[in-house]
């Protein structure tokens, strides 16, 4: 069992990851740095480098993991539960334990779409090489986030009878074979005891067996249940500590301003906290 | 008036700064660029810039600012007054006004000495060039806080007849001709309507017309004696709001963990929230 558990590598999670490094703690860290950062235009405000790109702050922050020697796994966590003191987190269909939780997911929507966490593990799935093989010649929804997931959508949609497509982001070029594009986002996912339909933005209902949702980071109510939220932020204190002992958030997830010197700042104010935490439950 | 006054330009100013530049606000910036800073001997946790000396990331941060064309102003803040939903400021014996405040002071002692906030104006003083006038010829105790200011006490020690100096830092060579160097702290200021003594560590009492505290910045209860603290740090909530409408806080000031990238983060949340505060407040 290691120390600490970080889910996300944008900023904060890079800070915190470079703290608990320095003060020694041994940890797991699962995510994919951060595509908002990388996608930035101009960033201005981050003090101390001027005016830089978004693209050479993700590399001056890959430099500096990668001169500690340390580098997140590009697993994506879909479930945590809190048990007997400590975390049992599931990713990609491997379990791990930690001592402490720190959820630096990003500004993802809390509790994702209608339907999405009641029918997850029921015919929602967020893994396209754990559970693809079960759809073999079935009738699928695909809902891709970044074009960074486009390969698991075609790879999905070589197993499948028929993927409904709908790419969350502009200038999606990607099309295969049995592959239908939507051109209304989904809004829910419907059904009795398992996914029956996806529901469309434009009032279609479309029957599917299965919807995959391929994000960088799986909602944090539907990750942890119990999770305090306010509104479509995970609630914390200003140690970034949750209402569960053991959990923190830090970064766009815990609210406004969306900002990487915020993200930053919290990542290392949650890394310290979380020491502090160990220290006292040992 | 300005929208805001920035007292202190350690990290949590200067991010600050940036932010009411980037979003065109008009502000005053008290303080001079942190020296806990440019003497760390090494910073490996400030993201995006690996292992680099308190030094180098002083020219950064300084560069930064030089980028935007905004510079502290190095002028001691010593009074701020809230008054009919503005705030006064006095620095160097000249009046300022803004609509709000952000207290950036970094981790100075919440109240000063035993004594100084009471004496305050009558017979402590902040200011060299200010006060050292009227105290020519008199017996009066220097307190130094670091050599950037011991131009000032050789300064008063010209003009006083006699000087008790207390070095609050290693290694001070400083020595002028009526000046006695103490051995033992000054632990308080004394006296009866004015201040008559100022006792030592030691238990000695030590009789003085004057005590001149030469600081980068003055304690937050002298500042504002309305301000709500926590021991000897500034109460904020998430946001950097004190309990005093208008007036944040950001940094060492407002607790540990006492870092740069939480100073940098909360100098960010700051600024936006007077932004927030200023567009509720017109």
């Amino acid at each position: 069992m290691v120390d600490a558990a970080i889910i996300g590598a944008g900023p904060a999670g890079l800070s915190a990851a470079i703290d608990l490094t320095l003060l020694e703690k041994r940890f797991l860290w699962f995510g994919s740095p951060s595509e908002k950062v990388a996608r930035s235009e101009k960033i201005a405000n981050y003090p101390g480098l001027g005016l830089l790109s978004g693209a050479e702050l993700s590399r001056r922050f890959a430099e500096h993991a990668a001169q500690l020697g340390i580098e997140p796994a590009n697993k994506l966590v879909t479930n945590i539960m809190a048990m007997d003191g400590k975390y049992m987190l599931l990713a990609e269909n491997e379990v791990y334990e930690a001592r402490t939780v720190l959820l630096a997911t990003g500004a993802v929507a809390a509790k994702g779409l209608p339907g999405e966490q009641e029918y997850l593990g029921r015919g929602v799935s967020y893994c396209a090489t754990c559970d693809g093989y079960f759809y073999r010649g079935k009738r699928i929804a695909v809902i891709c986030a970044s074009p960074r997931y486009e390969h698991e959508a075609a790879y999905l949609a070589g197993l499948a009878g028929e993927t409904f497509f709908w790419p969350a982001y502009k200038d999606c070029t990607l099309s295969a074979e049995g592959m239908t594009r939507l051109d209304s986002p989904i809004t829910a996912v419907t059904g009795g005891l398992k996914v029956s339909a996806v529901t469309l933005a434009d009032g279609r209902s479309l029957p599917v067996d299965g919807v995959f949702c391929l994000r960088s980071a799986v909602a944090p109510a539907v990750l942890l249940p119990a999770l305090a939220m306010d509104g479509p932020h995970i609630t914390v204190d200003r140690q970034c500590r949750t209402n569960l002992p053991g959990c923190f958030a830090a970064g766009d997830c815990t609210g406004r301003p969306y900002q990487i010197a915020k993200a930053v700042g919290e990542g290392n104010v949650a890394a310290h906290a979380m020491v502090e935490y160990l220290a006292q439950n040992e």
